[in-house]
């Protein structure tokens, strides 16, 4: 098992890690499937017991992925059929389900940093209704039952000087809403999953590997509410890269000498002395740097409209 | 004296409308001043009294105006000076003055529409202490007294679902900050102030007429700490600037017949019957329209570093 | 007959004033009407006579004017009928309908000042075909004929130190398109007007009243090709507005009286005279001044979608 | 000697690279020096004949390098020395040094791809003077020589259908400048040079492995007058950052077995066939994909200052 944490925000990827090291995890359950009539996978990671838990490096609940392939490429509707598998995906983790609740959604991240910027743009196109409600009664929104959505974009620690925590603990206290949503840009460890990919969990935001660190830990245990995050990965991290090309090279100089072990200084070290290694020799200019497409900027704004399109779909009672 | 609201946030242009009427109102009182070797002027309007409050239909307190006609101008340091001499002004106002204390800065206002994005431009330029003072101490500031500044955007209540008075009334409960500082775009009454004008008060924000009308209370009282409250008129209303031409025009007749009144329907009408007249015949169309100049987008940014410079020069202890 | 320039670029306007005054025109036809199932009214303005063309201060040729109360509301498919629309009508102003050409599409305007963008946003969203054409040859279209489109922003003097029609009179040797369509932000003389009226002409961009001023003749004479012209107004003057209002004012003490004249000074006074006092009892700081609707960013974004997809509608053979 | 092009557009990481793999060229000279009092270190690299040219990838002429550790920092006055400095390297290569002449700046790039953006950027805050000498002759400008500046930002293929050269050459046709300055964005091999380095060269823009890849030759050969180019690397491409921590990675492995070969499969590939398989195990999704800072947006924003007032400088007579 790799003694070194793997900077992936994606539970799917942790599991496939262990996949690839041909390790078993118990107390982990997983499920996969396609979507009719779609090229949409949805992929349900459920992390089931404590120590399933610790080595997973990543708190107990259900992380569900939704994977297309054709998610970052334009589409006139802002690919409608996403929105909407996004959107039952999240009623399904949505305590009360179907019962009218008030749901505050909160953009995480930096909008002046594109690849950071994801959470921001998302709240930027919600439907809002708590003024509404509030101050003309839910029968003005034309419904017997209906959920209030507020929102926040909480900023990062820079350029407030306050964790993200204390704004939105905050505002809890002065709002009360039931549930938080939280959207924020996610570190992959593959560039195939990059702006490819959402997840869906209810164990909240936890202190990880995400593109902007600003995270301390936004979750039912520090909020007191329950909090359902979504996210996409935007980046994945230089160095991460570096290392996993260097592993598909290693292997593949094993099968050019005919399957044998390649009998060098490398092979004599295990996992761990391997990555130190290679964090040796990577340049320290990588630090800080992460690996993004050219068209970062406008596949962020689009994949923000999906993503915004399925909570609003999903938030309708 | 004038039975209808004037339509401008400025105190030194409610006091200028009283003068143009020769009413005079006890419990204000007024001081003018020149800074040396400069073209700024300041105005410091005190309203002493319930009384004089209401006859000028804003909260007792102090109302300093900076005025400086070169202000909206492009200048290579952002205009220093004018930074150096904010300063001072809002030092005045601070409780505490030359104590440490814990400032939140809150930038009032839609990023998204040019003339009301004046707050959060000012807050994304400004020095912020809080994170680093709670992480490291404050002598990771190198000094033994250091104010800690940290920041919000509230954003706007049909973006947010929530009055900004509820998103910062929540985390000061949260952060437990000395005293606030609000920024916000103002409307004037005469489109000579625009862009040209600093108002500071002690008052805080009190519902009125300003550009994105996101405002219900933000002082003292309902805040529970102290507000400071600076601002720079960005637009006037369109129908404000078809008002005072009017009253122009018809000055203007009289001196053609010889200083006689018109002796027309016009001249028969009181103030109020005048006024009425007036906004019949604007157009229904003038209603939300306002009136800026053409360069607003980079005015508004030029002038956002000239306001967050002066409080980061302010907020240094 | 008035004997100065009203500031308005919609040849609708200016015939509209002249009934108003009760003067005919002759040389000018117009008609009306309105488009089946939807609220778009058509107006088609033709100056048929060089007389004519003096009298109205606009050059001959046709204009037409589209005109949708909803247009700049917020619409999930950026309105689609008004695209529609608006590339029949476009279509109906091409030279060689129905057949092949090429086709060079200018954004004019400052794509900083926010009402002034309309033309380079329009830009953004066009399909540029002209280099896949000319690399893969046009069968790689998938049609036996395809247009090819291309588009420059040719930037505002100010910025570039070039006048556009330079700019725009270079790329056409350089690449001999069959037709220029020429996009811009207008000035109109009625609030009621912005952001809701589109005009199509085949006379080009004439110097005249615009909001930026960055028009020195975009016409086939100075250009050599034929130039369709398509704008909005998204700003009126502020001096324009006052003057109207004073219009108003005037006719409504009229009526307070009787119908009887006004017997002052001001009635004793012509046309040309009204409006020179009119403009000395403006403030001068009303100059460069304009008025537009508080939530003109997120307008001008949206009507440029609906403008770009006519626009690519019409041009798809 | 390398089979296989290195993807920089920096002559001296060509010319490292030579040195690395011990390679000396003949024809190519080198001059290093420190800027007194500065942290600036000036590269400048001639290559001087035809086959050198050949040998490097890169034709003959002059490319000096401007290397600022501290260049990508935030700075109150935009790193006035570097600019300082980069006018006088500028003038250098300008032809007609001192004398007056016409200077067309072209901001090549993409404005909404973030790290493609130096060029529009740059140009954006240019002192324009060609509008205001051809209205109001020289002496408007209070001297008896004055350069003549002028700007485009071309754009680039995909939106406008049309190459750059192709835009370009008719603005020349039209308008006739002496010389052209073209600002671009460039990418490195190293990412230690990111954001830190400025190259100036008098062979204009040669097709490459620039960000953008929007450049099919802007020279002297292809315009017809003298082309200075002006870039900072902003993106290093990401299959590059693998392949040379790969070789670091070999090195040290060597070492850690005392110097002696790796006696592996690897070692008996010679340096093509070494690139070929690194080729086959980078992930394919690593195409287009390229390395930047987080904080480019801020970053390129900056950087844009310091050059456009290095040209401010370098073009004022």
């Amino acid at each position: 098992m790799s003694k070194f944490q793997m900077r992936t925000d994606l539970a799917l990827e942790t599991r496939e890690k262990f996949q690839e090291d041909n390790v078993e995890i118990k107390g982990v359950t997983i499920d996969e499937y396609y979507i009719d009539n779609s090229e949409i996978q949805i992929t349900e990671v459920n992390i089931e017991t404590e120590n399933a838990a610790k080595a997973m490096g990543k708190p107990k609940g259900a992380y569900i992925t939704l994977e297309a392939p054709n998610m970052m490429e334009p589409d006139e509707g802002y690919h409608r059929e996403i929105s909407d598998e996004l959107a039952k995906q999240i009623q399904k983790l949505l305590p009360n389900q179907g019962k009218e609740q008030s749901v505050l959604v909160v953009g995480l991240g930096n909008r002046q940093v594109t690849p950071d910027a994801l959470g921001p743009y998302v709240v930027d196109n919600l439907l809002i209704t708590r003024h509404v409600v509030k101050e003309y009664g839910k029968y003005a929104m034309g419904k017997e039952e209906v959920n209030t959505v507020s929102s926040i974009v909480p900023g990062v620690m820079a350029q407030t000087g306050m964790e993200p925590v204390e704004v939105i603990g905050g505002i809890i206290k002065e709002t009360s809403p039931d549930v938080i949503i939280v959207i924020d840009a996610l570190a992959a460890r593959n560039t195939k999953r990059l702006n490819r990919t959402i997840q869906i969990t209810d164990t909240g935001i936890n202190p990880g590997s995400g593109v902007g660190n600003h995270r301390s830990g936004i979750n039912q245990e520090s909020i007191g509410i329950p909090v359902i995050a979504i996210g996409i990965p935007t980046v994945v991290d230089a160095a991460t890269i570096v290392q996993d090309t260097m592993k598909n090279l290693v292997d593949a100089m094993e099968e050019i000498q005919g399957g044998e072990k390649l009998g060098t200084a490398y092979d004599s070290l295990n996992d761990f002395e391997k990555y130190q290694l290679i964090q040796e020799v990577i340049s320290p200019h990588l630090n800080g740097m992460f690996v993004t497409p050219k068209d970062i900027d406008e596949t962020i704004k689009r994949l923000s409209f999906t993503l915004s399109e399925g909570l609003n779909i999903a938030l309708q009672v």
